[in-house]
């Protein structure tokens, strides 16, 4: 099965208690499609300025991540500017420059149409509807989105929700987007709404998944080294995607089993993205290096 | 091995989203015998004061809980009022009047000083350092404490700790006790001054254990019925030290198995715990019923 991945492609400027990083690669499909290339192909489908260097184009090149489906505009790349403090457990936006994305408008080629599996990163409900409703063939939609879209466009937000098969959101948005503070209530209530499987991201504190009705959940791999949180709830969702994709047979439901390592996985890929600013932490995640995480957390709650 | 317990025993009032109870029955040696009394006969040591009705004393000996250490003195009964907004993560004092522990000089009786556990539940550091030193054949001693003491009371609460060989503290506490931002360097931090563990209680994110350099975690059984969480974290102390007391022989070396087990067995008895007023909750964590909650644990992260 073959992955269209919709979102944003974008510069940051990061501050964490462990430096400052100017211009450097980001976006919600940039991490998430680096994380996912150790699996599968992605396809992005993005828009970025004509001040976007051939080098970052070259960079996602490299991890196999198929950058063809990214459009280049005459305006400026969407440009975040933010700064985490002691605990970085919260990003602390100072500007958000949308550019070449307030306008954006994914063209889909008729090969991108057909693909099987489509990712909807974080960006205007709107927008992600569009992209849905002309895929021709999809058989698995994963989505992410955030506060801003849930407060400001509910309905349009909900719309999307109901017609995908998993929702990644973190926990104060399960809560937000539900109305309901007890997070597993929250997060059976969407669950019922459409989704067969809601992917709560709770940072260091791990994942907690509703999947028919069944919850699990996954701690986070306990790495001592948080370089940058920029990127990681992205890499997580890359991980876990691509590891679906890359062990579910078209046509057939995915089973309990397969989305519990998913997660892992995803868990694991995520614990290399917050270890370097930028993609740089999420760039050392080879396979070999994911799966001995990925056993590691296995050990982690083993009793 | 036979478990000695100071701590506070109290009156409540507490406010959660569910409701208002007044005077309940709290304190930290009260929901930590409770939740230890399936396994292990505690004996509180403690003081109330002459306000303190026969009711809950024969309410903790109905679960074989020993209050013959409580002393009843002619002042009142220390008293904590406070309350849970929404989503019941951190609790708020209105109130706390110390009342006759204000004064508390817990007094062992020869008996008390040779029993093998000591649990020392949140009180003054210079308090619980006396008690521990009373003590001559003492093979397992753990505690809890909070910020209060962190803060005000850092040099006793260090020496009490280093002499400890398992510590309960929140993510918030640890943090502030090692002056680290990282949750896993923290706990290792402290680790290494002297108890063979470090319990990190995070509440509904559950529990990550550091014992001796090797990382556990365990999740919180996923309740959707949180009622009151007061006494959450003293009956997850309660419910492990008594699994670890039950499954331990005398002179040996706590397993990590063991301690994973028991971790798993007070976050079981946690999720009751939350699921009633004061001690209500607990009071229906049956070792049966805590049984079918442990199956249910390991099975929420396997995959």
């Amino acid at each position: 099965m073959r992955m269209l991945v919709v979102g944003s492609v974008a510069f940051d400027d990061i501050q964490t208690p462990f430096g400052v990083k100017k211009d450097v690669l980001g976006g919600a499909a940039s991490h998430f499609s680096i994380a996912a290339a150790n699996l599968i192909e992605p396809k992005i489908v993005a828009v970025v300025g004509n001040d976007f260097p051939k080098k970052y184009f070259d960079y996602l090149d490299s991890f196999g991540v198929d950058t063809s489906g990214i459009e280049v505009s005459q305006d400026k790349t969407f440009h975040w500017s933010g700064y985490y403090e002691h605990d970085m457990a919260v990003a602390h936006t100072r500007a958000t420059e949308l550019g070449a994305f307030a306008a954006f408008e994914p063209k889909l080629t008729e090969e991108d149409k057909q693909r099987q599996v489509l990712f909807l990163a974080n960006i205007d409900p709107v927008l992600q509807y569009k992209v849905l409703k002309q895929m021709c063939n999809v058989q698995l939609v994963g989505m992410d989105s955030m506060n801003f879209w849930i407060e400001g466009k509910r309905a349009a937000l909900w719309k999307v929700v109901k017609a995908v098969d998993i929702l990644f959101l973190n926990d104060a948005e399960i809560r937000m987007l539900a109305g309901e503070a007890s997070l597993i209530k929250a997060a059976k209530a969407i669950q019922k709404q459409g989704p067969d499987t809601v992917v709560v991201k709770k940072g260091e504190h791990g994942v907690t998944c509703v999947h028919k009705g069944e919850i699990f959940v996954s701690p986070a791999y306990p790495t001592e080294k948080v370089i940058d949180p920029t990127g990681a709830g992205d890499s997580f969702a890359g991980g876990c995607m691509s590891y679906l994709v890359a062990n579910s047979q078209p046509g057939k439901k995915i089973s309990t089993e397969t989305l519990r390592h998913a997660v892992a996985w995803g868990s694991a890929v995520a614990s290399f993205a917050v270890e370097g600013f930028s993609t740089t932490g999420v760039a050392k995640a080879t396979k070999a290096a994911v799966e001995k995480r990925v056993a590691i957390l296995r050990k982690l709650t083993a009793f």
